[in-house]
């Protein structure tokens, strides 16, 4: 599926206000979600944006794919130091403040374009790129939704295949595996640096509350040492909440869930935990609406955890391993704003997507939680995109 | 499985030889393969290597996993700004020159180490640590072995469940699961800025040679536009070459592998052109001696298929789509030194784990070839790690 080209278009439109206002000529950008966003294709490209005209695409390869997928003309770019002749021969003036997505760029690349724009004073347009993604279109809307479709199908497969004994990593292969067959595209983007992230957390029991490096309230175990989120090689037991966080993703749009699973009943404590968290995830739904503050928000579900439930000490981690929000941006990037944690001072859009994900971990015994992916529209609270039926499930 | 001690304390000694050699005081080291590499833990953690003494080991999160997992001493870190008191706590000077991994060190990151460190020149130490890095110690030859051992496994499985009519990416799926129970860790390590990897290409017939962003001879159409490498979802037929070539890794060691399937034969041509490709695997496997130039190894492979054979047009990619490499480094991650490639003067040492890959690209048609990881060891050739028969399997 292409993007469509006033899509685009209004994509470019709107960065170029924000360019504007920031009175910086042009942008440069580079990695791969940003490309994707602003051009239409994920080949390794370069994209010119100036303040004022058309963007200029640079594609180092694939060139013919490149020019096929993306609506804009596509030139080849045949060096980085070739770039200033390629804005002046596309008729763009060069930039005097050029704006850079210095929040992912290596250091060692950036002295190359600082070499190649000797004149040029260089500046951080990371910020507005992200923000500006954090709003989805309604393309980008139907995109998610599409996306959405696949979990449902992937939890009724797990009913099919879970049996006690099989190990937690062969549990979330096969569930990778449907999620592949369906259309899910593997590879799910990151942005911040060195952030590493496979399929998400398929993890039992006690495993499932097991801390790690990955910044979220459920790591797991992991399978080594080397690989230390996730599942592990241990098997799944009766009795035991077996946590299915998963993210798929679909023309690039991602959704990211969490469901909990049981071989036979859990037990009471873990089972109104669970019940918790559900109304949990429907005050934050209920809470992100246009206009408010998500540091706020984030306040506002924390406080009503730790006065009306018992598990304030298990909400969102346990110990100092707890993390300080409760939801995350989805969209391109696993990692986009809005946060709906401490201090933010983000004020929520409509149009912006957001992974809620109200979780209890329980040392030595495991997790209870459910996550959804949720679109901010009106003053009722935000619509679930995730489409699967939100109900513990005992087997 | 941990790092022994003995190996974490010869690696960060070997390194300090390397500080010594460029006069740099220090070396603050972040990215994850390099931390696993020096401390033993993939927890998110900084090492400060002082040209003297014993390294700093700071654990952000998770700090008890850390400690638990690395034999260094570990203490928590705190912020970024404590990190010369957390030197100097430990009774090391702080440095005047540091080193630091500037190839994928993002620019907002080093700004804060700039402030950090005032008074300090920042100098790039990821060449050091690369070129070590390189050169695999026994005990790192035995975790490759063990690596080595999913792939055998994960074709036998594949003979098992293909079937004409599966897609593409149902049968990738379904060797990621395979080779996911069996213990591989999932998440395959880049160093490449941007770099995208899930499993490697499985793909069927012309889709195979479809290009694409990824750097390789051999990309595969991908499933969408948003995710433009690897398996698509269209079905596998008989009598095309499918394409497995596929990345295992165990407690982080990378072992990186191709073979074609066919369901009935493939054409004479093919069939030949395969035959070549095992060829000029054992050219490439006895040219891989200590002391060789690996540029000029590039240039005899890629003469000797020009000169010898009828495939010199097809040889590493076709048209503007070659690479300019028939081999790269593997270990902890997949990008790593030497490059078997062209222009390249890295010398070739005992110990050095290379992947070589010679393919032949037919476009519209399909592709053969083979992969295997080989380790360098002396004069009479580098010597296999991965243990999967190599002939062409005909179902």
């Amino acid at each position: 599926m292409r993007v469509p080209s006033k899509e685009l278009e209004k994509r470019v439109a709107d960065f170029q206000v924000n360019l504007r206002k920031r009175e910086i000529d042009g942008a440069l950008l580079v990695q791969r979600a940003d490309t994707l966003y602003y051009t239409g294709t994920a080949q390794n490209v370069h994209i010119y944006i100036p303040v004022e005209g058309r963007p200029l695409v640079l594609a180092y390869r694939d060139f013919d794919r490149a020019q096929k997928e993306s609506s804009w003309e596509v030139f080849p770019l045949r060096g980085m130091s070739k770039i200033p002749n390629n804005i002046q021969e596309a008729g763009l003036p060069l930039p005097r403040i050029l704006g850079l997505e210095l929040d992912v760029l290596p250091v060692n690349q950036y002295e190359r374009y600082l070499k190649t724009f000797p004149e040029v004073r260089m500046v951080d347009i990371s910020k507005e790129v992200r923000r500006q993604r954090s709003v989805k279109t309604s393309w980008e809307i139907a995109r998610l939704e599409e996306s959405a479709r696949i979990l449902p199908l992937v939890l009724e497969f797990a009913k099919e295949v879970l049996h006690p004994g099989m190990s937690e990593v062969e549990f979330e292969g096969l569930l990778e595996g449907k999620a592949r067959s369906l259309g899910h595209g593997g590879h799910v983007r990151m942005r911040g640096f060195d952030s590493e992230f496979h399929v998400g957390v398929i993890a039992s029991g006690a495993r499932a509350a097991v801390r790690s490096c990955f910044d979220g309230p459920v790591t797991g175990q992991g399978i080594s040492i080397a690989h230390p989120n996730g599942a592990s090689m241990e098997q799944i037991q009766k009795g035991e909440p077996i946590v299915i966080d998963m993210v798929t993703v679909v023309n690039g749009y991602q959704i990211d869930q969490t469901r909990i699973l049981s071989l036979g009943p859990l037990s009471e404590e873990l089972t109104i935990a669970y019940e918790t968290a559900r109304q949990v995830e429907e005050r934050i739904r209920r809470a992100l609406i246009p206009g408010r503050v998500a540091g706020e928000v984030y306040e506002e579900i924390l406080n009503w955890v730790q006065e009306n439930t018992p598990y304030g000490d298990n909400f969102m981690g346990y110990g100092t391993a707890k993390v300080r929000f409760v939801g995350h941006g989805v969209g391109l990037e696993l990692d986009e704003l809005p946060t709906i944690s401490k201090g933010s001072s983000e004020v929520l859009e409509s149009g912006m997507v957001v992974a809620i994900e109200p979780k209890f971990v329980f040392p030595g015994v495991g997790v209870v939680g459910i996550e959804d992916t949720v679109v901010i529209e009106s003053d009722l609270g935000a619509r679930y995109l995730s489409v699967t039926p939100r109900e513990l499930i005992v087997l």
